[in-house]
């Protein structure tokens, strides 16, 4: 059994700093790098690709909407056509560092109000993960388990890691309770070991309804910002190592 | 005895059209796109990289400052280590469409007061040329003759292609004299064509004080915008016609 | 019987130009000036306030969202409380240069998908109609007559002028119907003219369905960009002079 | 004897924070407050004036460069009429919520590269001036000690307030010395309380060349962000203190 274990990284913005990208790299296998549509730089860019290769961590596209100001987590009414346009983009911009660094891009993850909006619209989704398809048909396409997002990757014929989240509670169809409701995350860490667990070992989560549902899970997304946010993956780590999951990159 | 004639291409942005680029395209042999930048967004590049494609001219990419209020014609005090990231980002996103289309960047030309930087300050010229050369050491460096853009390029082990302005006046040491000046433009349309010829045939100009200076000519700029500018290439072309200069792509 | 007409002017954008602003000018009594998020920038917004004063057109905001490559025309998922603070940042921008000009801005009008959502959500329409009260409750609030715009700007205490369109085709319940329609625009200029008539001289309109509804019309929206734009005004002044309905700037 | 201490506030920018605000507040007599071009928004400044007004300090706007990424520090190649056009911008900007929250601007001080380009430019310092006079002659305009931004503002009729740097090296034209010079900052902290004391004291400052020269001392430059910078301003009010020095808010 194995899993991967993704953040968002390099999301620093000019004189803006932004999360601790060298305090979380040890403890993960997958970065999604920000590509200057919701967050980063060119100069975060660089240094962040930098950085994931020099810590052998895969490099992940991380497109966002063009959003900063809202740091790409507001929908945004846009057509499929210009969706596919700003995530190709953004994937050239990203590679390129990649290119200079002679490192190669792993995965790519939409960012946020495109994730959310891909998991609930079909032509999105598609559109997301056709302009992957068309810029590298190699990528491994990350998105939410049990989504359109994964479907339609499979269907452009796109390799896709099913997401998963710890302290996210999830809807009876798979979608993520949204952050407008109160019981979203799980605060109860204990909890959220035990959903760890139990979507990593049997691939099922309890729904908030308290129905079990089936859901697959490759890659579970972690964050290095926050009050005992390094502590939670940590115990993450410790307790997947006990149960004899190995913690390894996407695609290795 | 050949010559480039090349135009900036794919400069509107959102809502705002710019330029006629159909109407210059079956004029020119080569296009500079606008990379988001200082002009062009995601949607515009998308179209000029097709339409570049269709009509067989060299695709260039042209990078710009951040400033599209400014349309990157402003100076900024920015790092040579950011130019070279702003460079390597544009160069990036440019890359990603040519990709989707199965076609390649032919020329890189630095855009607005990046190129007027870059031809007057020695460390800039040389981050533009290793962003380039470090992205792909095969890309042709199109720079204003005479100046430290084509050395540069040239030190860091890229192909450069001299450029030339057919109504631009010049300095003594070859530099454009500056559009703050009165006589910055050529605005009689014979002596504009007499320079080009003397510049193609002889690779010579004469500067705004009289002297004749020694310049490089690979690739003469044209623009499409503005009164009777299509006209004026037009007359470029039949002369140089008539002259057996060939109207070469660059690099063919 | 009297009527406004008014016009969305100032949207060029650094080097961009946009409409024609000095022909529209004198055939409207009141103008719309863009405040920099969806269009227009500084130095346009000073031109344009200047331009209006000279023209004794009445100037009034015209707010959009923070969306200049979508201009401004994108549903965006924002809450009421910064649309709050959108309103509120560009009323005064706006009226910083009317200062400099010792003018007053005479009435608000939402953009685009500002105004779009405004008319179909409360607490938006509320949102933008307490923005502009708190900062002057003498400004007249335009918005899309029989919708939540002209309802809720009433409620916090405004005087609301009722927005109707030449061309376009009218829901049932009052709203336009959709740009994504097929029959959205009326092309025939004879079938608008008379919509104008009829909503000006009888407060009603025929909706796509046939059905006859009331409404108030208190301004019409023209525009004097695209092709015949110029000449439709036109027509609608002289026919409405014809029927002896005066063209008066709004609170006049 | 009295003095002001003014620092720069409201410059967080949508998810990112920056600073700390509330901790610096009950320190000093005047913010300064970013207006959306280097740092702040439109969320980040109606919170911050908000917080100013109950906190009792002066409001001063802080308009800056049109350069978010650059947070206003690189030097732009603008014209006068430009820079008159972006202070009066984001004048308007912050009066509008200085408005809704009853309160009025008390000051003027330009960020950054405007400020710095101010100092040095006379026409780029009439530029600012005249924009703020423009906009309320009544508004006090903090510029550089001894500088250009301080004899424009005063030959277009505003009263200006001088400022000076706790922890900053002085050339000896009154000029402070570059941060890309080694000794730009005064890290020894008695050194720093000396050289305010002696500013506000005797009106002179030790220029880094051991040059004693005059220059006018109305408010000091403090900062929140930074390893002690707290501790730091508490000692200079101290220092103050004990000398019978009154810490005053400008025009108080």
């Amino acid at each position: 059994m194995k899993i991967d274990l993704n953040c968002d990284l390099g999301e620093a913005f000019g004189n803006y700093s932004f999360g601790g990208d060298n305090d979380i790299i040890p403890l993960i296998t997958s970065a999604n790098v920000a590509c200057g549509f919701h967050a980063g730089d060119w100069n975060v860019m660089h240094e962040t690709v930098k950085l994931a290769k020099e810590s052998n961590i895969g490099i992940g596209a991380h497109p966002g909407l063009p959003d900063l100001q809202g740091f790409g987590r507001r929908n945004m009414d846009i057509s499929p056509d210009e969706i596919y346009n700003i995530v190709t983009y953004q994937l050239g911009a990203l590679n390129s560092f990649c290119q200079i660094h002679d490192v190669r891009i792993n995965h790519v993850k939409p960012h946020g109000a495109l994730y959310q909006m891909g998991a609930r619209d079909k032509d999105i989704a598609h559109a997301i993960a056709q302009a992957v398809y068309d810029f590298d048909p190699e990528l491994i396409y990350v998105g939410l388990s049990n989504t359109l997002l994964i479907s339609e990757a499979e269907k452009v014929g796109l390799t896709a890691a099913s997401e998963v989240f710890a302290d996210r509670r999830y809807e009876e169809d798979g979608q993520l309770v949204s952050r407008k409701e109160p019981d979203a995350v799980l605060t109860d860490k204990d909890e959220a070991i035990n959903q760890v667990l139990k979507m990593v070992k049997d691939q099922q989560v309890v729904t908030k309804t308290g129905k079990v549902i089936d859901l697959k899970a490759d890659t579970i997304c972690v964050h290095g910002d926050g009050a005992n946010a390094l502590e939670f993956v940590r115990n993450i780590r410790e307790t997947l190592n006990k149960e004899g999951v190995s913690i390894t990159q996407l695609g290795g």
